[in-house]
């Protein structure tokens, strides 16, 4: 995904997670190298910039809106860890580098998931810029919500109940809403709320991350099929192996690629209203849509 | 621990977390019902119970606590659940019952915890009485920090690392103030700043929250040791097994009695300003000291 202001945001999110974690040499020193070694360890920070560039969007300044980006790539690097531990997905690799329970071991592994989203919740409401107070109430609830039983950990729920069953594409998209979909939903509404938007605002920006999160999700899984496993950073083919539901999986792959693209366009369509405002927010869906990693 | 009061504030916790819950009916079914085996499954309340009671010693109504509590109690629940899962203690009875991963299988169990976790949050961020924004606010801090590295998980980090080394009784209280420490003095302190006690009414209910964790940890090794297991709930003996260190094995059965005693008289004196208003936290205090269970 290159586009320059995802990287311009991905250096100044990767700068401020620096400073909100606490620093490895604080005791007890493990868990906080756990911690750094997945929320460090790269990634496109997708989440933390929709979080950024929504609130500028809606008419905040990105700045203001750093705490809840930095928030959101916390709790995504939680539900990672936790999602790769061997009662779960057991993966032995994330973004090209071994998962954090083959280098630090389970327990430390399922207490720095704990911490994480521990400590994302903290850096929502330790570092408030002034006059935002409700905004960031607000914020937090969202995250909150989309973090929960109706969001990220019912989808891991129902993904690991659908394991070896047939699906069909409605209870696959229900898994997708909430495991992927949710926290970039949220991504979005946090940003419109801190940014202070109208309704409207908020409303647009809502349908753009729903119809995106679904088309990151479909991509997601035709690059386990397509993607050069150097540039994913994990094996390819594990959907596959798990036989896991996928998009390609129930509809093939020229049809999955299709329909990608029309929830871009949808993502797109719902940006109307903002007219100029939501140009950075095009480019970054058309950038999801071409992403080979 | 037969105290009145206590039974009282332990009825209409149960009632309200049965109401803060999600419904075990609701999709997906499976992570509630897990959810609402640990937290509805027994226990004392004790920490519930003790931000309610600090919230009126302070001079607030325990209704306006209740949110604090109970998101209180969803944390302690959670730890619980991780903490038995077979990478960290591996435990197979809790209350009286097969642990939660016994009964839902280790991925469900994982996610149960993280999900309660979450959900104590959520429950502190959507039932702010009015008036009361501020004070929760402070309060969500309290329980955030007491619950992270430099508390509850910061303890559990450092038992983990403590696993059959010889410890000292100063890296045994460190441990102590941590895992179980932390999320006590939180309860009196979250009380306090929802009741909108003064300053010094804050720093007293601090000074008794901190002994009297300690005190409760002690009586726990000694539990440990010498209760009943059918009213203890769970196994007799396991500190030993796992070549825990405890106060009873570093400085001798009749010296940890003692040390459990000076405490609770340390916790009581913290009170003497609050003069007849502390009455129910000495009580409370005396019951821990005597509490075969």
């Amino acid at each position: 995904m290159n586009l320059p202001e995802l990287q311009f945001y991905k250096e100044r999110i990767e700068e401020a997670l620096d400073s909100y974690l606490p620093s490895a040499s604080c005791t007890p020193e493990i868990i906080h190298e756990a911690m750094r070694y997945s929320v460090c360890g790269g990634g496109k920070r997708l989440r933390g910039a929709l979080v950024l560039i929504a609130c500028e969007v809606a008419g905040g300044r990105w700045q203001d809106a750093m705490p809840a980006a930095c928030a959101l790539e916390m709790i995504h690097a939680y539900s990672l860890i936790h999602d790769d531990l061997p009662c779960m997905d057991d993966d032995e690799l994330r973004r090209g580098k071994p998962t954090n329970h083959r280098v630090f071991g389970e327990a430390i592994a399922l207490l720095a998931g704990d911490a994480l989203l521990t400590q994302g919740i903290a850096t929502m409401l330790n570092y408030i810029p002034a006059g935002l107070e409700q905004a960031y109430h607000r914020a937090l609830q969202e995250l909150v919500a989309a973090s929960c039983t109706q969001g990220m950990i019912g989808g891991q729920v129902l993904d690991l109940a659908a394991e070896g069953k047939k699906l069909t594409l409605e209870e696959l998209n229900q898994i997708y809403r909430w495991k992927t979909g949710a926290l970039i939903r949220a991504a979005l509404r946090m940003g419109a709320l801190i940014g202070k938007g109208e309704p409207w605002v908020l409303e647009a920006l809502t349908l753009y991350g729903e119809a995106l999160g679904l088309a990151f999700q479909i991509t997601d899984d035709l690059l386990d099929l397509e993607a050069d496993p150097q540039l994913l950073g994990k094996m390819v083919g594990s959907d596959l192996r798990k036989q896991k539901a996928t998009y390609p999986g129930l509809v093939g792959i020229d049809e999955a690629h299709r329909l990608a693209a029309e929830e871009i366009n949808r993502a797109c369509a719902a940006l109307a209203p903002l007219a100029e405002n939501g140009k950075v927010l095009i480019e970054l869906a058309e950038a999801v849509l071409k992403r080979n990693y």
